[in-house]
């Protein structure tokens, strides 16, 4: 490819809204084009590397005896009725009236597609297992789409289906596909990244992973232990609380005037915030009359989706709107109003002395003891895990690292394929419902993904394996005849070798094109200059590294083979 | 691929609504499944061959040196605003409104993102001429969707927009990506396809060809002459009209009671048809007051596709509403209301005598000259080629087929660049707005094209360069050992020479086989039995011809890629 033809700008300043890396350098190197907020064109070298890593994918896939199939983007209401997710889903699936005033929409996710084709042509348990996989354009009304790539509306995903007899069989497989997602992002040149359990969410199964990039810009906090293996998201980790040692002490209610915060009582009181209970007031999501009280210990804080599990409901921040229970102040487990649901956290169970709300105002409780004044209160765990957390499985000391989900797989069950009615006989002849697991990557999540890990202060960091190029040919001074010559047929050798080649034929200064390579982050550089060939040579350097050598024209070829094979080679590749 | 594990049912019976043969095959077949009124799921067979032509096509449009991007399923009213399509294309394009209220659309062609994309980018003449091209979903909301594959609403589509410097260069390279597209249609494997020149509707630009497939289920007319190249699609074929004679005569009126029609005032008259004039009567569309009358001489038809050029407005067929014009009946050219645009057609220029409506009741004129009782009348061409007619080329006589359109290409122009105000600098320092041309084609439309030419009455035939698999083999006796060992083997032996296999694993009997393998149509079939084992051969049959013959176990891989060999290169796919 000639760079002079190459629709492609690169420019010294991002966009006004490019905050993180990946979003400056793809958008300064002219790999992607806002087209409206959270929706992009992509140019050559972004779809080049798009397409190179759906080939990994694919191979991926079709080694798991997956089948490519395509599903549509617009889907009748129908088929997400029977799923009730045409109801559940809010505004961030689109939906459209079509011409005949059928309800349409965009889809976000493709499980009732998926059933939808394998329902009657699979029907019998020996055609199980079996994974049907797509690799299609997704729509996905995002309130807070930013970061370029990162967090987009509309994007290229893989998503594959998997239908089992047993739970057995699709554990096994489902762990398959968990090594073949390793094995995925390893070879697009992905480095920290690290699959943990998650919450399955709206995918309605339970067992689940996320595969999360772990970096700084990244939306979802991730739990990890320094000593032993443990990690897990933010919404599902755990940590060990150790009990704070208190003498059973009498319960006795205390004057404490306007003090109302945690660190305000406990002050007075002169108790330690680990003596305390905080109550955390939520309401159901659309029924700001049904209140959820969140009892937790004073230090630490309320985890919502830990919560949400706990009550099986969807629950906000309580708006403030006027209710008795809350406008008394002082909110505590003794003698609270019946009509609210309460939660109570593991953290509080065994502590003997409890400083609790009085649940009227200017008053609180000291000497608070759970067994003995509230014994029919049940215990989970509602708990945020604190950086610094004991480790649940080694005891060692927890850590909090940010992290960008590059991939997740769920368990599903058999809600799709329960819901919409999909039977196969068994062996014995009994119908049943196949069991799933759904498994997706985000394509331009991994491009952004690579750009935010591998890129550095001058630009994109290519991995050999998915970069548009592998060579991008700097020749200096195209005027000089042996230059335009010798790089030219370089740049003709190494397209014959199977190599892909970016030439860079403008007529520019040397400071011009070695920024430009830079930006644009091609793993091998080649420079070839009326200096380098005086001694029948060119220079070639290594992007990640910055390491340069010269090799003689002769040799150039070779050489660009032997270092093109070892990095592929690190990315078992080759 | 085992057979026995491809999510794809074969059935004898079509869908209901399947009318024709792509459409009845590509379902009996199992490779498409409805999802709603013109959308579809793909299975992997289907999908397979839908990479496979994708392949030909990025080779045909690369070698072009098109630059593969991609453009966004979803786009926002402003950018469709400038090039006014927002508002003038109709209810084929969805619109919705996103969560912030903002008006969106499903992209069902893409020149406005393809000049979003390029527009700043590029900059200087240097970089022109110019090719982007994706291959993308697309959404148009078809009134009339239908065949299957054929017309649908959501489709999988290459477009490309080329952007130039001048007229000359953009038509030169219009006809390499003409010539390009004659090399896609026949790799693909389609034999009876035609480019003909368009009228260029929507798009806006002015020359333009479609390549059609001549097909009898085809919903296009073409005109095409028996003894010499001309061809043109029905909305803008000519042929030649001999002007009937007949002496001067003088203008007379004459009573002609209640007969209205050509027929009955001709046959009233004792004069041809060819000597009448008819009018038919349209309205501009949205205005039911504005009549458009449009003359023709008696045996001929109104183009309607013409007619709306020749005036530059849409029309609809009267609609019968109450107005003076029409319902005093017998409308002619004399003495016609002036209100009304009266459109004349080129066949009545030159005739001596004619048959007129009088406009009034019961009355009619002959002997009506053009020239001489109405010199101010100027004509145009809005006739219908009548098959059989002559040649405006060579003489010849014409005929009329139907065709599928498989692929369109456009000279733009500069609609596009100067509505969105694109402007690249040329070599004098000069500013100026980029020519531009555009070419698509429809992947699913030539999956159903194959079906629908090469289909027979047992199923597809599939071209080799676009089969899923190239070889499908048909075990015979799985039960016997020697049979599953050897026919095990040669599905290893032919996949590790690179070939795509089909192995029928089943344990059924050899009619359920033969009946799946014709159905679904890849070229080359083996049987490995216990008969054809007992001299150590396996039987091998081209799906095309039917041809089989015993091959030697030993050799059958070499015959097989023998025939491989020679069916690509009949493609110029070698």
């Amino acid at each position: 490819m000639l760079l002079s033809k190459l629709v492609c700008e690169r420019t010294k300043e991002a966009p006004q809204d490019a905050k993180i890396k990946s979003h400056i350098l793809l958008s300064r190197a002219g790999f992607i084009k806002q087209v409206a907020v959270g929706i992009y064109s992509m140019t050559m070298p972004c779809q080049k590397m798009s397409g190179k890593i759906q080939k990994i994918i694919r191979e991926e896939m079709d080694a798991l005896d997956g089948q490519e199939v395509l599903f549509p983007v617009v889907m009748p209401r129908e088929i997400w009725e029977l799923s009730d997710r045409y109801n559940t889903i809010g505004s961030e699936m689109v939906r459209f009236k079509d011409r005949n005033n059928r309800d349409m929409l965009l889809g976000m996710t493709h499980e009732e597609a998926a059933v939808h084709l394998a329902n009657h042509i699979v029907s019998s348990y020996n055609q199980l297992p079996m994974m049907i996989y797509q690799i299609q354009t997704k729509f996905r009304d995002e309130a807070r789409s930013r970061g370029g790539l990162i967090r987009v509306r509309e994007f290229t995903m893989k998503d594959a289906y998997s239908f089992h007899e047993t739970k057995e069989d699709l554990e096994k497989y489902y762990y398959r596909v968990f090594d073949a997602y390793n094995r995925i992002f390893k070879r697009i040149g992905l480095k920290r990244f690290i699959d943990i359990k998650s919450d399955s969410g709206m995918m309605g199964g339970s067992i689940a992973h996320e595969f999360m990039l772990l970096s700084e810009v990244g939306e979802d906090s991730i739990v990890l232990c320094n000593d032993c293996d443990y990690r897990a998201n933010m919404e599902v980790a755990e940590s060990v609380l150790d009990t704070p040692k208190v003498e059973v002490q009498p319960l006795q209610i205390v004057e404490t005037g306007q003090d109302k915060t945690i660190e305000e009582v406990c002050s007075r009181l002169g108790i330690a915030k680990e003596l305390s209970c905080k109550a955390v007031v939520f309401a159901v999501k659309g029924k700001s009359d049904e209140i959820v009280i969140a009892f937790i210990r004073g230090d630490l804080e309320v985890n919502e989706a830990k919560l949400k599990k706990a009550i099986s409901k969807d629950v906000v921040p309580y708006d403030g709107g006027i209710s008795d229970i809350i406008a008394c102040g002082n909110i505590g487990p003794y003698g609270l109003n019946k009509s609210v649901i309460a939660v109570y956290d593991k953290s509080l169970e065994n502590i003997n002395a409890l400083v609790i709300g009085a649940n009227k105002p200017e008053y609180h409780y000291t000497g608070f003891n759970f067994k003995r004044d509230l014994a029919d209160a049940t215990f989970c765990d509602i708990s945020k895990v604190k950086d610094g957390g004991k480790c649940p499985v080694c005891g060692g000391t927890l850590r909090i690292e940010n992290g960008i989900e590059i991939g997740n797989i769920f368990q599903l069950g058999t809600k799709y394929t329960k819901s919409m009615d999909m039977t196969v006989h068994g062996a014995d002849g009994a119908e049943f419902n196949p069991i799933m697991g759904c498994y997706g990557i985000g394509v331009g999540r991994a491009i952004a993904s690579i750009a935010q890990e591998s890129g550095d202060d001058k630009g994109l960091v290519l991995p050999m394996s998915v970069a548009p190029w592998q060579v991008h040919i700097c020749p200096l001074r195209l005027d000089d005849g042996k230059v335009a010559e010798r790089a030219a047929g370089l740049y003709e050798d190494l397209k014959k070798a199977g190599i892909d080649v970016l030439y860079d034929d403008r007529s520019v200064g040397a400071g011009v094109k070695f920024n430009d390579a830079d930006l644009m982050g091609m793993p091998i550089r080649i420079v070839v200059s009326p200096k380098s060939l005086a001694t029948d040579e060119v220079e070639i350097t290594v992007r990640r590294s910055g390491e340069s050598k010269k090799v003689a024209c002769a040799d150039a070829v070779a050489d660009v083979k032997a270092i093109i094979a070892a990095q592929l080679a690190e990315l078992d590749c080759d």
